[in-house]
């Protein structure tokens, strides 16, 4: 029986130049309209499920709002005399709380001036987020090593479709505290964010961030806004991630895979024995 | 020697507990901010190089130029007095061409109204985009099993990151007529569909559009404003990516990977064997 994150549908399977035909599924991708104090500021397409999160989940990391307890409700739109719609979400503010500012839209943002580079989007992130450089988190490698399994057995739509990217808050033991899925990488980590703001988790402090696929600049960029410390992925990071990683403090891992990682940042954190020893030094 | 597409790094390699540091190479990722005719239209991460052919491909794609021919020129932008800055594009249309209507940001089409839902921006594609239902294009099963192997072997960048996407244009015998990488996967479609329109070979009419990723809605929509009869990935398609490519007339492949592969959506044009036929009838 599908959920929501997953549709089935009939198609033509090749092997070896034979065809037929069988049911497949798909991960489920729709668009979800977010609007904050009734002004719309972002479409993404996502996979159902968890979309109350993903929309507190975004409003903290992109900054729209200064802390969680800003948000007073989070809702589905309702037009007067319409069917509820469920692609379209409201999120109401407190009273008092000041309107998102329009500049802190991400093209208002990077378009304010010519001078839009990887160094100026780093500066306004590290400056905006906590610095992370001081949590004590550390914990061995091999604990990294079990985590991708662990999340894996997390996972209930995963293994159905193929198509969905997983994002996940781990325990310096390396349990698996809260996993979220998406066909969005980036949604993925908005829902566990917005998973830690509605259980009054942020900052993430002493967590391990998780991601199945690749960790580029705005992964880290909302790790960073949420205080989590370290962030392993399954592959590799861009070069903008790492230099962000750096600057923020946060151990940035890639290529954790078997029992192999790259640590590209501030590997302090995670403990490792020394080069090996030739078994035979004679 | 590193290209402007990779960057080194010195990174912790962890092996069996066993901790090593040794030289890592990077995708680079970097913001483009892009604007038309003056006006900023989007800020997108991607890998330097082919800039041009982003943008361009870029403004197809999403519609804010209604031809290539509209295009009158592409350039770096160099404020008065300053530095020329290569993270800012801006692409000037020809005289008495339209400016982007602004209803067309991305943003403004699907909060124009509160019925935001998977079935109108499949209608709302439909209408602007090629119908390629009537592409004759067809090839064995076979020649689209080679593709993935001939992509890779035209990458030059790939192999040495891990960390890019890559989008390639193919003939119906298989031969590899353009490729380009990008961390970003919309953005390698971009990129391709920018060299066509400068080439002047838009629509790809009869040509196989390949991803080395998944295919999402936005894959698939690139796909039919280019006017591509073909979509093949090597991972899975979304829900959404599924619809559109079977309202459009496009053969959607996934999952091709060896000698196998899935046919979504009009599967006519994909030459296959029949049932197979046991060897042993008796």
């Amino acid at each position: 029986m599908a959920g929501r994150g997953v549709a089935e549908r009939r198609v033509l399977k090749v092997r070896d130049g034979q065809a037929r035909r069988a049911r497949d599924r798909l991960a489920v991708e729709e668009p979800l309209e977010l609007r904050v104090a009734g002004r719309p500021v972002g479409v993404t397409m996502r996979t159902p499920g968890n979309d109350f999160e993903l929309a507190i989940g975004y409003c903290i990391s992109e900054r729209l709002v200064a802390a969680p307890e800003d948000i007073a409700a989070v809702r589905f739109c309702a037009p007067e005399g319409q069917a509820q719609e469920y692609n379209v979400l409201t999120v109401d503010l407190r009273p008092g709380v000041p309107l998102p500012d329009p500049s802190l839209d991400r093209l208002a943002v990077t378009s304010s001036s010519c001078g839009v580079c990887g160094k100026a989007s780093v500066e306004a992130v590290r400056v905006a987020c906590h610095s992370v450089a001081g949590d004590p988190l550390a914990l061995p490698s091999q604990v990294l090593a079990g985590i991708p399994d662990r999340v894996r057995e997390a996972q209930r739509v995963f293994e159905q479709t193929g198509g969905l990217h997983a994002a996940a808050v781990c325990d310096d033991d390396g349990t698996v505290v809260c996993v979220r899925e998406d066909v969005g990488r980036h949604n993925a980590v908005d829902k566990v964010i917005g998973w830690a703001a509605t259980e009054r988790r942020l900052p993430l402090a002493g967590k391990v961030l998780f991601v199945s696929g690749r960790s580029s600049f705005e992964v880290v960029q909302k790790a960073a806004v949420a205080g989590v410390p370290l962030v392993a992925a399954v592959s590799a990071p861009s070069s903008l991630a790492v230099e962000l990683a750096e600057e923020v403090g946060i151990t940035l891992v890639g290529f954790l895979r078997g029992r192999s990682m790259n640590v590209y940042t501030h590997p302090e954190r995670v403990a490792v024995a020394a080069e090996p020893v030739s078994a035979n030094p004679g």
